[in-house]
């Protein structure tokens, strides 16, 4: 296999690579009308791309009358790397330029313990990976974390789950370790690319992604392109506060959406109910199984009927579309895709988002507006991730 | 004086007319540089553009060392009309082509009288703006009404405040009237636009403009484009719930913004609180006087020290401010614009607002971000009604 050393070097380039990348392998006289480039232009930035080794011919296309013509497409042997950092575990999945998932692993961290711990086990899940067969080496590598990021340096800033990351030059360092270039961003971020790409979001240019974990937050895509904000934080919703007099949260406030429902609270929520006597059934059981609760026992207990664990992930979904509408009407979206563990949750608490943004948002902005589950699941984090970094090294250096 | 009857044949002549639009005079040799264009290009569409009418010579540049060379202008025959249509008024302004204004007036209106009403007295008022010699006749005009507008069509859709005007096709209908090219927007991405051509917003490409009025509305500028959301109703946050159990709301829910701060519910509140008692002093004198309260002697009675009017103003800068706060987590703006004559309650209003967003949004999407008055006052949306037209005719067909 080999390392692509070649960026394109011209638009026309760009828009033939990103093009094979998200729609597949295509004729000449495809891309032509695609891109909408003379053929003999076409044929000439082709031959320069498969020069460089990024594209190779693929089999014959489907006749059109005539003589039938080659397929050209990414070549075959690049592979990239989507790294989705969560609090508590990691995603790290392998794809070909196509950002197909060739493999993947998921592994639980603490992402308490700082960059360097956290960069080597993701170095050895990748290692993992190649021992699999899956790559020789990488052509690129993204990186989404928990937190915001100072996208052009690719720098996590104030971070507040994240402490000891602050200003760690994740992209420089990552780049050295996995020998290709990286470029960094928020997962939230990551998850909506994902989606965009190969899922739910697919050819949607404004829409919200709402990823419910460890924390709260929103991708938010304007025209087709991720909205960073003026510092990166932007989509940081998990402090937006849903009660004046509420829980006290970790950033020094009270009442914020995160403090009220994420998977820590809805696990302190739980606990609560049991040890003061309201939860008698499912809860409990599990509660003197293990020794403690996670907001996967609330989701286990929920199925099997635990009319504790169904208030609790009503209570929740209340407070997460409460802050959903107050998005919907100020944004208009076309979308609103909904992802992260907590959405494992089931229907419960799709039901109580939906109820709330329908009820609470203005009928013009919700008219058409579909509130949907991501298709990708765990793997929308390191598709957007390699997305980002193709989105990178398919645009002229 | 002409009627612009050209469009520009292409992208380079679209610049051309924007940058002279935005920045001024200026010498074939400065657009080369600006535009990016070599000088003999730029000559050819100058010179095409001074035949279609478009642009003329402006006398001599400052001297570069060499012979001292002539500056273009757009010409100063162009007149363009902004209608800024509120709830209760409507102001009315004639522009150049640089979107100065030549000349404004402030008229009364409800407009709940329909739109065949009020448009009879915009066309008045552009009529005795031509008798004051402003104008012969206008080569495009711009329009702002006060609620949501399916822009590509230019009709407003299902506005709460406006009864009569849902679908009115008000682009068709005052293009026949006026003779010109019409473009529709809402009112608050007017302002916004304005704010942003020759307000405090002047080469800000990422922020949020919060017209405080009879309703509230908010403008939303990425990368340098309003946006408009799926169905037109981007902004519309006059509706997001500060309070579940609330002042009920005309839109049907309970708690909503407009319910609780606006030009609206503060005459109410005021009201309420001299009628209870509460205020002995400068509002209880008004409403003696006059036998109704208004938002404007809110203010007044504020100026003059009126405890009760102080603190409604502080509440509903705290209601407001709590909304931004959310807003300014998602969105992470460069800057948060006030305008609306409501924020002409002064600075008890501005400082509560600030208070809200400072403590409540997280410190790295406030660290650098100014909340600041709009510069323009009265004219802002009618200027950005100049700029909505102009975009228009200065692109290609």
């Amino acid at each position: 296999m080999r390392r692509m050393t070649a960026r394109p070097a011209n638009a026309h380039q760009e828009r033939v690579l990103k093009l094979l990348r998200d729609e597949g392998p295509r004729s000449r006289a495809e891309l032509s009308g695609l891109i909408d480039l003379s053929r003999s232009k076409v044929a000439v930035e082709v031959d320069r791309l498969m020069s460089a080794g990024l594209l190779v011919v693929d089999g014959l296309a489907a006749s059109r009358g005539g003589r039938r013509s080659h397929r050209i497409r990414l070549s075959p042997e690049l592979r990239f790397l989507g790294v989705d950092i969560g609090a508590t575990s990691v995603d790290v999945a392998v794809t070909n330029a196509e950002l197909e998932v060739l493999g993947h692993l998921n592994e639980p961290i603490d992402v308490r313990e700082g960059p360097v711990a956290v960069f080597e086990q993701v170095v050895v899940m990748a290692g993992k990976l190649k021992a699999a067969g899956l790559a020789e080496s990488f052509d690129g590598a993204g990186v989404g974390i928990p937190g915001p990021v100072r996208f052009a340096e690719g720098v996590p800033v104030a971070p507040p789950i994240m402490p000891g990351w602050d200003g760690f030059p994740v992209r420089k360092a990552l780049s050295q370790v996995l020998g290709c270039p990286v470029m960094v961003d928020n997962d939230v971020n990551l998850m909506a690319l994902g989606e965009r790409h190969a899922g739910v979001a697919k050819r949607v240019d404004d829409f919200l992604c709402v990823k419910i974990g460890t924390g709260i937050g929103c991708g938010i895509v304007v025209n087709g392109q991720v909205h960073r904000g003026a510092s990166g934080s932007a989509g940081d919703i998990g402090h937006i506060q849903v009660d004046p007099d509420g829980h006290p949260c970790a950033c020094g406030n009270r009442g914020c959406l995160e403090a009220h429902f994420s998977g820590a609270a809805l696990a302190r929520d739980a606990l609560a109910a049991v040890e003061s006597g309201h939860s008698t059934g499912a809860l409990a059981d599990r509660l003197a199984a293990s020794g403690t609760l996670t907001a996967a026992d609330v989701g286990a207990a929920a199925n099997v009927g635990d009319a504790v664990a169904l208030d609790l992930i009503r209570a929740g979904g209340d407070h997460v579309g409460h802050v959903i509408a107050g998005l919907v009407s100020f944004f208009n979206p076309s979308l609103v895709v909904l992802g992260g563990r907590v959405t494992g949750l089931g229907h419960g608490l799709l039901a109580a988002i939906r109820t709330q943004v329908y009820r609470r948002s203005l009928p013009l902005a919700t008219g058409n507006l579909p509130i949907v589950l991501g298709d990708l699941g765990p793997v929308a984090g390191a598709i957007g991730a390699a997305r980002l970094i193709t989105d990178h090294l398919f645009s002229p250096a």
